[in-house]
């Protein structure tokens, strides 16, 4: 394909036409279609429903230590659930900790927690006149909704292909006493797909922080969410904390939310003993325990880690072919065009596309004329602004298939369409 | 029964004699009782067991607007769960939001927000130099765990049989600014098992905070748990607070946790739009959505407010019996000796008990050298201290009849030796 820049302006006036027209067709069928979050589809909900039927009325309900499920105690989580969630993230039951629902609200509460009460001891985070973290990006926008809420200054890191660029990471970890964490998705990152390099991991777990306050917060999100037989490694990075003399340098959250039901799955945090310990003294606080019959349910449907990856086998049956569809159309579509790069992971639930600078609000509302609905432009960096202006997360999950292929060529379209007026207008 | 204090030295003397007997006797058998927390019994969790079986996995799963239980989304809860947690606390559906599995993990969030962003748009209460606290002692000892870990300053303010001295309450709140909130347990409170007057209620709802952010802190847990067919009668306290200029001044929180099953129920929160606007502005970021299945599955079971009372009547069955037991054996044992009074609440989880001043920790000790635990004396005030060392919870809901009775036996044991020694030392 001849890159649009070498095209002559008559050309892509003819092409821009052509488009429009094509456009003005598509967005007359009137569609809704969303590739905005990263949704599992109703045929991945449907993989986990007996689930829902594994506990019998009948039966005693107790965990294996013989704590009754149905009542109250056991803050730390039932035995099994523990053992089972330790396998999913690569740590024994006694590093890790089971909680509710959602891993967000686990750090959220973890920064809250860090405002009223410190961290293991320091001072509130409230009490000081700056707290600032480190969030690489393109990034969850979410994580960084949670900083923004509690007024902490967010410092944006670019992102390579093996992780955050670790030089400006040490550099500031370093030398700034401000800087209290650092969001990472660090296996098939959001939005990219990228996993950090053994060298990126190696080189959090042997950071020197200026402040004894900072952690790193290592959102595991996506451990098990393969999409293909070959996958990505990520070295486990509490290990590496710990040989390298800092155990306490990390806090390393998950969820089965991808795994069995968005909002009905269970969450949990790995970390030192020291910092299990500082959650604990908040938790013991904040609620009698977690849904302890829940976590059953998981345990006896999943069985072991063994049945774990199986389930995660079939999730990517059906993620896979939408992954690949959305690639395929856009290498066919504007490969070598020169007006978009896309990233092609081997797991997780996103796809990043770079759009030509100053063009990805203008795609995203152009797709929203035509009925598709994609992530914010901008969502991607701290305070919802991507200096470029160019990046947009694809998640290609929610549609069905035929959803996603219309989707995507209206993606297209509109990214076309926006390309060359930027480039009539230059 | 001749009150102890006009006996003789030689006939307590002579009576201890014989008290001791019988406890070494007791003690001899290693019990292992437990009176201490507010567990209901596995016989009481056997009434839910059918609601793990609701949801089938052939179910489609939707709610009634149509949206996929099993997803993402609904941030304020299923509507139908809405309509049923608000007949329960007799509010509409739109006045009630839908959390996690635990209203003290609501309690302990609203209080953590109010810390780092204040109250509808005040100044966070971590940036000023006192916040203050009134909690009606006794209480319950979590409300007051929460306070104490955010440094809020605890003013202890006494019980009547009406509920909380109204005009103490009134002095305090009208006059000084730092005082931010007060705990109620309104009908069937913890531990006395009182129902707060309509007077009180009122009084409640048409106090003239110093503070703009005052919040009533209205701990409705015990709203529909009743032991007999005659029940406490509590005027609703958002309505009250509405017609008295005041629409803004309350919290109300529930939970099935003594409904369903402790820790795998769903908490709820009624208030005002401005105010539930303020728990959704932080819950947007804390979280993408609460356990919609655990809502349905709940909905599924009960159906109805009608539901939920009829299931409740079989927890009083239960339940009845229980506190009987306890205040029969009280009545029978010490019934006139001066050495103790307590409450026949006819609702809630506890009997409260008062013994002679300066007793209640060695009563404590001495039923736990037999093997029954008690809650801690003094946890039922501010900071753990109950300034005439007297107040004791009883939890009769959790040991089975016989163990009950056994441990009853044992407690009044306990409080006729502890209050002999202590008259003996006058």
């Amino acid at each position: 394909m001849t890159p649009y820049k070498e095209l002559s302006r008559e050309q892509l006036q003819a092409m821009k036409a052509d488009l429009e027209k094509q456009f003005e067709e598509v967005k007359a069928k009137g569609l809704n279609l969303d590739m905005s979050r990263g949704k599992p589809s109703k045929k991945q909900l449907e993989l986990a429903m007996d689930m829902l039927e594994e506990l019998k009325s009948t039966d005693k309900l107790k965990c294996e230590t013989g704590i009754d499920c149905r009542n109250y105690g056991l803050l730390d989580g039932i035995p099994e659930a523990r053992r089972l969630l330790g396998a999913m993230t690569e740590v024994s039951a006694d590093q890790i900790v089971i909680f509710g629902n959602s891993s967000l609200n686990v750090m959220f509460d973890t920064v809250s927690r860090s405002m009223t009460h410190g961290v293991c001891g320091s001072t509130p985070w409230c009490k000081l006149d700056k707290v600032k973290f480190l969030c690489p990006s393109p990034g969850y926008d979410r994580h960084f909704k949670i900083t923004e809420y509690f007024g902490i200054e967010m410092v944006t890191v670019p992102m390579t292909p093996a992780g955050p660029d670790m030089d400006m990471i040490e550099e500031l970890v370093s030398s700034d006493p401000a800087i209290k964490g650092v969001w990472c998705v660090p296996k098939y990152s959001n939005p990219q797909g990228i996993t950090y390099s053994e060298e990126t991991v190696k080189r959090f777990a042997r950071l020197k922080p200026a402040a004894e306050d900072f952690r790193i917060f290592w959102d595991n999100a996506y451990c098990i969410h393969h999409l293909y037989e070959e996958q990505d490694f990520l070295l486990e990075i509490l290990e590496e904390c710990e040989k390298a003399g800092n155990p306490d340098l990390a806090y390393k959250f998950i969820s089965t939310s991808k795994v069995s039901f968005p909002g009905s799955g269970i969450a949990a945090v790995a970390s030192s003993p020291r910092n299990l310990a500082d959650f604990r003294k908040h938790m013991a606080i904040q609620t009698i325990g977690h849904d302890k019959i829940n976590q059953l349910r998981h345990v006896r449907f999943f069985k072991d880690i063994e049945g774990m990856h199986e389930h995660m086998r079939k999730h990517a049956e059906i993620l896979r072919p939408k992954f690949e569809a959305v690639e395929n159309t856009l290498e066919k579509e504007i490969g070598g065009a020169g007006i978009g790069t896309w990233t092609t992971p081997k797991g997780g639930y996103f796809i990043s596309f770079d759009s030509m600078e100053g063009c990805a609000k203008d795609i995203v509302a152009k797709a929203a004329e035509a009925g598709v609905k994609m992530t914010e432009a901008g969502a991607t960096f701290p305070y919802g602004i991507d200096p470029y202006d160019s990046n947009i997360r694809i998640a290609p999950s929610f549609p069905t298939p035929e959803e996603l292929q219309l989707a995507t060529e209206i993606f297209v379209l509109s990214v076309k369409l926006v390309s060359i007026d930027k480039l009539l207008a230059e």
